[in-house]
């Protein structure tokens, strides 16, 4: 048995396969003989000295967590500052560490988490504490920075060409004395990454989602009515995708725009396809309905994508075997050698290069008339949708999930007065 | 071959298995050398003598049809009046039927086309046209009289019990620094089916959802947040599941009060959860999301039951059978003779016990307090969601679903005026 301990932790916000990394690390520790400790609601957990011993899990139940969706061990939104700000956090953080004899830190999690985990290294460094530190990848955002992807984007792109292709389905048989216009909400903030997946659904101009709305492109009322009037006329029926980033040329986001009040007075929650539906059908008289999937879009495991689960389960193994070989400050990415046929390897990046960085959509991933995507976004998404990943059904028809044990270690330390 | 021809039309809102209805009456109806037209868009394509020759299609395509979701052959919301209001559209139908020797009618709807097929089948007997019409079942709405359970909904009731055991995996997940509440908002404008079915995601009162809103019960905004806080305090986070056809005890409906202005001043349309996680918010302060899935929740044919696929099947199957034999004005019934084991077979039920009834959720299907389902409802809707239904997917990643020809016959009378 190697020296020490793994700890993991998960953070930000979930997605249909980061319990398939967590399995991938807990199985290729147990091979090694290595003993795996779990932070429980991330971060927070390793501050609080509130950890999971994995031991205690069955065999079965780490092979079960591989299709898993939701964070096993908790996650949490918790963002730690510079080294300066935050210090006796990260001082906190080497002391359970040290109590638990911590040699590997695997955080898996987006760019903030490449940050925690490349400060944590430093700081280890400058103590003199032996320690390895692995950012493992994780966003259904697809902004990390190096990485060909992210493990959880492509199950939530699949989820959402798949629903995009079947409620078009929907609309186009009742569009003769029905809804005519359809708007699909996806997430992303700051990049149009999942509602350009949606662009998978159709092959043709025509076919849907005939409009895909980008935060890459500022927002035109104008443009966008006259063109779902275009394809209402040409087509009978249109089928909108608006990521909820999307924002007017002078940076106000269209969701904030939703908000107001309800005729009680109270204040409305936004949102952007309520609001860009309420346009259609005021301005254009159109029959209008649309969707928020909301959380249904990044847990949906019992659609995700083979490539993705398989991506996020190699990304876990190398985790391990990096920190094994004492690789710190690194994370294990996806590299592209070729999109057809689709060919990827896991390679080990400089966590230094990924913190807080953020990859934006390509400016050539937008069809010309800002409306769709590109054939080149068509070459690199086709990919990361494919595959169906197995899953398991009870007799009750509903997907076989674990929930875990999650049995606490004895705590060391005092408690941590955070 | 039998004598004359069979019309298929669909209608109403379409489901992720009334193609599969379709499917097994074209295949049924082709094995008894019978040609089969369908009316392009429900009843205006028979009334625009706008028909579809459904020979031209491959056996393979009609073997796809039966897991392809939406309306192959378009629906339509349109309700026929009585045979005195109604007269020139009646006789018009006849004419039609008259002129492609329609001798077999199957209308695939609700209540509305179970009262549309039993009233041409009247005019056509005071006519002495011999005509035999017959129902078939579809509505994920539940709400068909004498049917145990009405094709399209079983699997409406699974995609919505999984995405809610997906989604309560990923607040549980992050619940300790984000979403504490999370609303769901499902289909059902006057009974609360679909949002009973997610009551099978839990076992336990702890389970997501912790809440399910039906409009079996009257709306009572205090109880409501006070049973919230509750279950935050007690689980760390709550899932509820609300009905989209909620009132208050005056009988107001909550989607409406959703309804207001936004920023700008527009109207905005109303929706149950949206307002619900207003008042959560500004009432208990806690951090909330909600979903509207909309159509998904009935075009998911990607996470359809079996059993409610195979009774699609069956039920189609059976219509032909029926209408062969010349059993004029009924419906093919899915009768129920035992929970567990679940058995179930398919028999005739004459249209007048059907049309224009409405199946309400039996009282006793609600739990004591209002915020749940009883064992009763858990024993009847169990089955419903059971197995998964085969489908196919593309190197693509997507499922394989076809579009049909859908060739147009030769017009033989002036064009309708209606």
């Amino acid at each position: 048995m190697a020296q020490g301990t793994l700890l993991y932790a998960q953070s930000g916000g979930v997605t249909a396969v980061i319990n398939a990394t967590a399995s991938a690390v807990i199985a290729e520790a147990r091979q090694r003989k290595v003993k795996v400790l779990a932070a429980r609601n991330g971060i927070l957990g390793a501050l609080r000295e509130d950890l999971i011993d994995t031991s205690k899990e069955s065999v079965a139940a780490i092979r079960a967590l591989a299709h898993t969706p939701g964070g096993a061990f908790g996650s949490c939104r918790y963002k730690l500052k510079s080294l300066d700000a935050d210090r006796a956090k990260y001082e906190r953080l080497l002391e359970v560490f040290k109590a638990h004899d911590v040699r590997w830190f695997l955080y898996n999690g987006g760019n903030d988490s490449a940050d925690t985990a490349l400060k944590v290294s430093r700081l280890a460094k400058a103590f003199g504490y032996p320690l390895t530190c692995i950012g493992v990848p994780k966003t259904i955002d697809n902004d990390l920075a190096v990485t060909d992807t992210c493990p959880g984007f492509g199950s939530a792109a699949k989820y959402t060409a798949v629903s995009v292709r079947e409620a078009a389905l929907d609309v186009a048989a009742m569009a003769e004395t029905s809804t005519k216009v359809f708007i699909y909400e996806a997430m992303g903030r700051h990049a149009g990454w999942l509602a350009a997946a949606a662009g998978l659904a159709g092959q043709s101009p025509d076919d849907a989602p005939q409009i895909v709305l980008l935060p890459e492109r500022a927002y035109d009322e104008a443009a966008f009515l006259a063109k779902v009037d275009a394809v209402v006329a040409k087509v009978g029926w249109c089928v909108v995708v608006a990521s909820e980033g999307i924002h007017t040329a002078d940076g106000r986001f269209v969701a904030d725009a939703g908000g107001g009040t309800d005729s009680f007075g109270h204040t409305q929650l936004g949102g952007v396809a309520a609001y860009l539906a309420g346009r259609v059908k005021q301005q254009l008289g159109h029959k209008v309905h649309w969707t928020l999937p909301d959380y249904l879009q990044r847990s949906a495991r019992h659609i995700a994508s083979r490539t993705d689960w398989d991506q996020a389960q190699a990304a876990g193994k190398a985790a391990v075997q990096y920190a094994l070989k004492g690789m710190n400050a690194v994370m294990p990415v996806i590299v592209r050698s070729s999109d057809a046929p689709y060919r990827w390897k896991i390679e080990p990046a400089p966590l230094e290069r990924i913190a807080n960085a953020e990859k934006k959509m390509p400016a050539g991933f937008l069809r010309k008339d800002g409306f769709g995507i590109s054939e080149r976004a068509r070459a690199y998404l086709a990919p990361l949708i494919r595959g169906e990943a197995p899953l398991p059904y009870g007799s009750d028809g509903l997907p076989k999930y674990v929930t875990l044990k999650n049995v606490a270690v004895a705590r060391k330390l005092p408690a941590w007065e955070g």
